[in-house]
């Protein structure tokens, strides 16, 4: 049986001061039985997203000094930039990867926040999967009015009580956590410069107006190329393949066909799994057959 | 960068004698840095495949001492099975599955080949891409007369002269050892009793009879379902899902489709990559986008 791993995608407010996202970072890798997996910054958004895994206990502890830093490294007040922010760690999702449970996950958000309410005084909202009321499992109800919106109302509005953590906001801002399903950033790209086509596509597979349940998706014009831009957000439940086929058959609708698409970050094998798995009718296809699983032990 | 690794699948002629068998596999588990994948032993065939991966140093000595253990507790005198064979340890292929060059590989098989000729006394064939004769490229050219055969002709026919070791032949027989790339045995079922149909498709896409370069096919009947039965020997040249949608528009022309296919064993990723890949038309779909490539080091 292998080990527990989870990973964790936490957003911070800062990207043009590199000095604030490389101490942050180091936070992160210097916890021991964790591995940073990426590190994004978008200096427009001012804003840099990190993608770490590591067993629980490492994540936790990894997370915890990584808020700690952004509290120590990012004003809130003097932050500007174009993506909406409630602090200076934004928003900290756990993911469960290997061998775990959602309601671990879940666990694991309600302490790491209860560490941060204590310790760094920082009001904690919970999210999705860690959401303790239905209005706030979905992250842009609990993000509105923003930073400088919620610096009026918490103390007053009773719809703004955190989680944990004081009804006051200090220069770190709040922070958003929870756990949540692997979420799979991918777009998918028409042969035409017919933008309505790639929204009319996008209204018909999300969830928002009657499609798929785990479909966020918008059509976009992408350098003179009609893109339907997606968010799905439990690809086991509503599978990849399931969507691009809904796609190339809406396309051909309105005489258009998917000249090609990309997945924006990391994917988890068990989404190519399914894939392949479908398209080729293989029903004993497994992640136990794939080689490549039977190389490694249990070591991160 | 991640360390060398090379995979093994030797093959012996013991699986009724189920101690030959513990013992053969023992030989090879003792060995520090290989990691024993599976074991296949058929009584009809009274064969037993192992398949094991290892870095290269350790995968040499763990087949050397496994065509050791095999010399010792199988008498090729006694042999009977299903299953052509010319020795106690019939053939040996090494496959590279990472950072590894095929030429590598061959150079694994050379050196195990004159280890094993000059320490145990059996004449060794190299086969495939370690081959030193073109009629030796293919095991069944090799195989041919089976132990018995050879064992009258090794001595006097220029032909069997072996690439190491004598030309006489022990209770062991002889081993026939060499590289080749990772092979996908793969069947399709149709919804069908009717084998002319897959007799038919197999003669379509086999090399043999003039299909693709890297596929080795049969129809046969299975519990009443027609089945194309493959070996795909070289899936980045001929792959995986060229091959599924050939067949599925041949059964088409003879008024079938494909209801499941089955893996037989172990599949590269790569492979399951390649066809998600085609099949989604995501372009930048590559291994170093799946999350769980990421979670590991170098350790085996």
């Amino acid at each position: 049986m292998s080990r527990k791993i989870v990973e964790c995608i936490p957003n911070f407010s800062a990207a043009r001061d590199k000095r604030a996202v490389t101490k942050i970072r180091d936070a992160i890798r210097h916890v021991p039985g964790v591995r940073v997996l990426d590190v994004e910054s978008d200096d427009d958004h001012n804003r840099s997203v990190m993608t770490f895994v590591g067993t629980p206990e490492a994540a936790i502890e990894a997370a915890y000094q990584a808020i700690a830093a952004a509290a120590k490294y990012i004003d809130m007040d003097k932050h500007r930039g174009a993506h909406p922010r409630l602090g200076a760690t934004d928003v900290v999702p756990f993911v469960p990867i290997q061998n775990m449970e959602m309601a671990e996950a879940v666990t694991l958000a309600r302490a790491l926040g209860q560490r941060v309410a204590e310790t760094l005084q920082i009001p904690v909202y919970l999210y999705e999967e860690a959401a303790t009321r239905p209005d706030r499992r979905n992250l842009e109800n609990i993000r509105r009015g923003e930073y400088e919106g919620l610096q009026q109302r918490i103390a007053t509005d009773p719809d703004r009580v955190p989680d944990f953590g004081p009804r006051v906001l200090g220069k770190a801002g709040a922070t958003v956590i929870g756990a949540r399903n692997p979420l799979i950033a991918f777009n998918v790209y028409l042969n035409t410069d017919d933008v309505h086509i790639a929204k009319r596509i996008a209204r018909t597979i999300r969830y928002s107006s009657g499609g798929f349940r785990y479909v966020k998706a918008m059509g976009l014009l992408v350098e003179g190329q009609a893109q339907v831009s997606m968010n799905l957000t439990n690809f086991r439940k509503t599978p990849v393949h399931l969507v691009v086929e809904t796609i190339r058959r809406e396309a051909a609708r309105y005489g258009a066909m998917i000249s090609r698409s990309e997945l924006i970050g990391l994917v988890p094998q068990d989404a190519i799994l399914a894939a392949a798995k479908w398209y080729l009718q293989t029903d004993n296809l497994t992640s136990e057959l794939v080689l490549e699983n039977r190389l490694y032990g249990d070591e991160i």
